[in-house]
């Protein structure tokens, strides 16, 4: 392990990519943003001026070259991962790569393909939900068999709105993909099939956007997974999953927090972003990342764990289109990611 | 409206029965119980030993011709109810009849037959959850408009335990039935189609019994409702509805009362019965029926939705038997209750 | 013990007065309303229409001399109360008395005189939070010693406003007056000093009304209990107490019942008067004082009570003057409310 | 600013050190353990150890003298703060101390002597809830007015059991003293003057201990705190403060996270140590003094706050002796501390 802090280079210097510069610089132990890689000269700058030291770059190639990069973040739109990622596996540094791995299983695969040549995994997927306190909590909880075995989840993913271009297909790989990815590692067991029902259309979602949906994941065991997915419900951001166990049930993801009596009422707030939310989820997962790099390694869903999510959510917009239940199939797992 | 109390007689002496009886003499205001009808003479004349001046009869139409009765409750199983409703029927009384109104529909129709010919509704039926608190307010919230429409509702309906003899379809007909009840009441609109889904099995249940189960509820207008029916759950007994509007979502069904900080938590006591949770709503349910009878009307649900119910438990157990989308046909609906 | 109806002449036709004849016409079993004593003719027959059968009458003597009444309810303002006592005493009829007895002490003492002459207790006050769900959860868990012995109580007594006329002695002879009442019986002793201890002035409190006040009463074991009482705090009604025991801490009196999101919050009503907030005691203590008085009997404080809440009331108000621990004395029990 | 990381010398390597050293070398950004100082070498060994780089000193003059020191951690025993504070202000670092600065007023007056000297705030005190998110929002809610004036706070402080050696007056100097700190900062003004009221003892208190007790606080406009302070409850570690406000009362220090229904109960964990409940504020406390002292500042509470509560716990410990309302007298504010 070494002991000089990490040289980090942020890919995307967007709401995401800024964040993290943000973070590495203010509140993470080990790490430096050594480059900031963005086409967009203007924003680049921007995003480079709170890090002290920083260069900027447009390419990432220029930046494994001349900057002495140990890792790469990459906050970009999705479309753009592998572009990054393939350089970056072959320059042999280490990655944290926001989800999703890529947009398809496809590409996915060849990701895999790739760093299964460099040795050891590099990559780690961006899923912080499993670094979230209440999560780890409730898997805990399923691990420690206290309450009898896991039987379903209730897991409710609610968005005040949509940004402009947000399509149907996006409730699944935009959204819910984040239980696609929480759901299999809470059970310890993969996605065996996906439904999809479409309750009463919200009239405040953009025109042609047919949501809420209740998507229902089936893991190999049978554990039944029901997740709603609001995506212009108004009143704030909020995610809950409701366990039930044999003998129990648990939930996490309520309000906390300062509560009033006000105007005739209890009141505590509830966030408005995922940026609040999670916002301790997300400074955990890159500590634990700058740790594990430090000592060659990753401490997070892997690029195999990529690649499951992109299969399943083929699967559930096929289950979009059709009402029915779907099921998902693999490829066998490499050894390498066992 | 007459000033003097209602007569009742008190058919099954039961557990049910029984409660009837002490809520009837002790909390009731403008009844009371003039006859306990029970073959079995020795629990009948229990039953009847807390309520002053009521005889025992083994036979309701020996307290209709008799004892000067004005109303009947029906606290039987479902399968002796239309022997009860009819000969009620014919002696032109008053009847608040347990759920299920009868066990099908086929003979739920053959009763609504009956009480046409009496010339106005006669027959409530004992779906007690209208009369909660939390869901009347849940329903002044739908109807308001408040949060925009009502998009899909998520229901949890959980007991400790099951009796013997409870088998799978009773999943359906003895539990959800309650929130095959109250959904279209909510929503205001009849259940369409009905889905079951079946997660992971719970050890804890009897041999055979294969529970929980998801049962997926869809209204004319496409409000979709999953409810989840636990009955060997174990901690509690538990029934919640959340519901998910444009923009808003509310709960009802949570814990209340004392909370107490105790060995390193914060603990409240939550339900283990029925006759605790809804202890307060069976009570407003007869005091409104009583009050309702006396000025010559019913005040809650009617026959009619006594068959609605059956209507659609028949097509849930054949979705539980299928595994898919079953719709539900009901005959059209009589002028007689519009 | 009687079949017959109970017989009941309301005293006072204001609105705790029209609120208990609704109850015992609407809610209760065994009772009913038979005369309504007012001095004002109009509302006397404006509250006497919704009981069937009662009659109207201006002073207590006349209905006690011609309507065959059996018990009577007080709810005229607290000054009136020993002039409608003394005549029901000597008439030899049961009596609720809604708080205070009397509003000093030497009344309350003259009124003990005259009851114990009846031959026995003939008189309950209407401190009706001891009739409440929760409170009875925390007396049985006090008297259990499952927690330990009870150490002190944090209590807060808040009221949306004031009425006309409201004035600083009221806080104690009005408001705290129920804690009062409440606090010896929770803990199983007297009272023995009072302190007032006076935050800063709500500016929107009427001009010359000093309020929020902090009062400490010490009960003779020593158990502390801190009670806030605050009347014009606008946002709601509320009575919470917090009891601290030696291993665990309890809560009664916080909000419940529907709860939402909306508007980026959790937001679950409070109530706004104590006539919901205690609903539910009122009916419980009036069909549990019925059911008493048909069996020749009372069944909650007494007049006794009722005296010492007078005695600690008068300590009270000399400590709001004087700033000072302000120890309370009494006079001997009789044995007669052994 | 220095865009190095911070050199600090932490001194103490107990748990409060040893936390320290932790939280700097894994969570904090911008900052190394250059030295760790402790008298005992084992300990002080042992502590270093997870610190790459650190060294080990018996003495802060050897620390100061020879390791490049930036800034300096006290994290040793109260009584031996002064003999840390003063060669360290001498050699111009920047300190951050933990409470109290030093155990009376006294002292505390001569640290403030010698910090003068040095021209700019160097003393940063380690009152670590002013970073506590919910204490965060309390205090906007206060300083925004939109709840109306604050008129008084009631705060609970509870500790499950007490170390060895704890005193009567330690409830004061040891646990009270956060209130103390947290109050006035709270309200925007010094406390004015303090009573101690003793409920019923706690029998499982160390014999001798008489716990808990009321400690109120009185602010210079007449806010008035009540501080349960409980050592012996068992049950957790709790810290919650209620504020009332002219039209609203808001809550914080409620139980958060994973919540579930078992054995008969809604159940959610408490915290059982400051280190748990506070752990993010400590987090967030030695960020932001890095941050600050990087830019040649401190960000919290300063040397001057270390004095007030001194004075207070000062008259807080007379209270507890006279059982009086007990004035507070401090000396003139330096401008300095402006």
């Amino acid at each position: 392990m070494t002991t000089e802090p990490l040289r980090i280079a942020v890919v995307g210097a967007g709401i995401m990519g800024s964040d993290h510069i943000t973070r590495i610089t203010k509140h993470i132990a080990g790490a430096d943003v050594a480059a900031v890689v963005e086409p967009d000269a203007a924003r680049a700058a921007a995003a480079a001026a709170g890090a002290p030291g920083a260069v900027t770059r447009s390419r990432i190639e220029d930046a494994l070259e001349h900057d002495s990069i140990d890792a790469v973040i990459i906050a970009t739109p999705g479309p753009f991962h592998e572009s990054v990622l393939l350089p970056s596996l072959d320059a042999g540094v280490d990655i944290l790569c926001e989800k999703p791995l890529t947009p398809d299983s496809e590409s996915s695969l060849r990701i895999l393909e790739a760093e299964q040549k460099t040795g050891r995994p590099r990559i780690q997927v961006g899923f912080m939900r499993r670094f979230d306190d209440e999560y780890l909590q409730l898997k805990e909880l399923i691990d420690s068999g206290d309450a009898g075995a896991l039987l379903a989840l209730h897991c409710a993913h609610r968005n005040p709105s949509t940004p402009p271009g947000y399509t149907e297909s996006m409730l699944i790989t935009d959204s819910v993909v984040h239980e696609i990815d929480v759901v299999p590692w809470l059970v310890g067991e993969p996605i065996a099939a996906v439904e999809v029902r479409k309750p009463r259309r919200n009239s405040l979602a953009p025109e042609g956007l047919r949501e809420p949906q209740l998507v229902l994941l089936e893991t190999a065991s049978g554990v039944l997974a029901d997740v709603e997915i609001s995506v212009n419900i108004q009143f704030g951001y909020q995610v809950t999953t409701d366990a039930v166990f044999e003998r129990s049930v648990a939930e996490i993801g309520r309000t906390s927090g300062i509560a009033r009596y006000v105007d005739g009422a209890f009141r505590q707030a509830e966030h408005l972003s995922y940026t609040t939310r999670f916002a301790k989820a997300y400074d955990t997962e890159v500590q634990r990342w700058v740790d594990a790099v430090r000592r060659g390694a990753i401490d997070g869903p892997s690029a195999w764990d990529g690649y499951l999510a992109a299969a399943v959510c083929e699967a559930g917009v096929r289950a979009q289109a059709s009402g029915l239940r779907t099921e998902v199939s693999y490829v066998e797992r490499p050894a390498f990611y066992a």
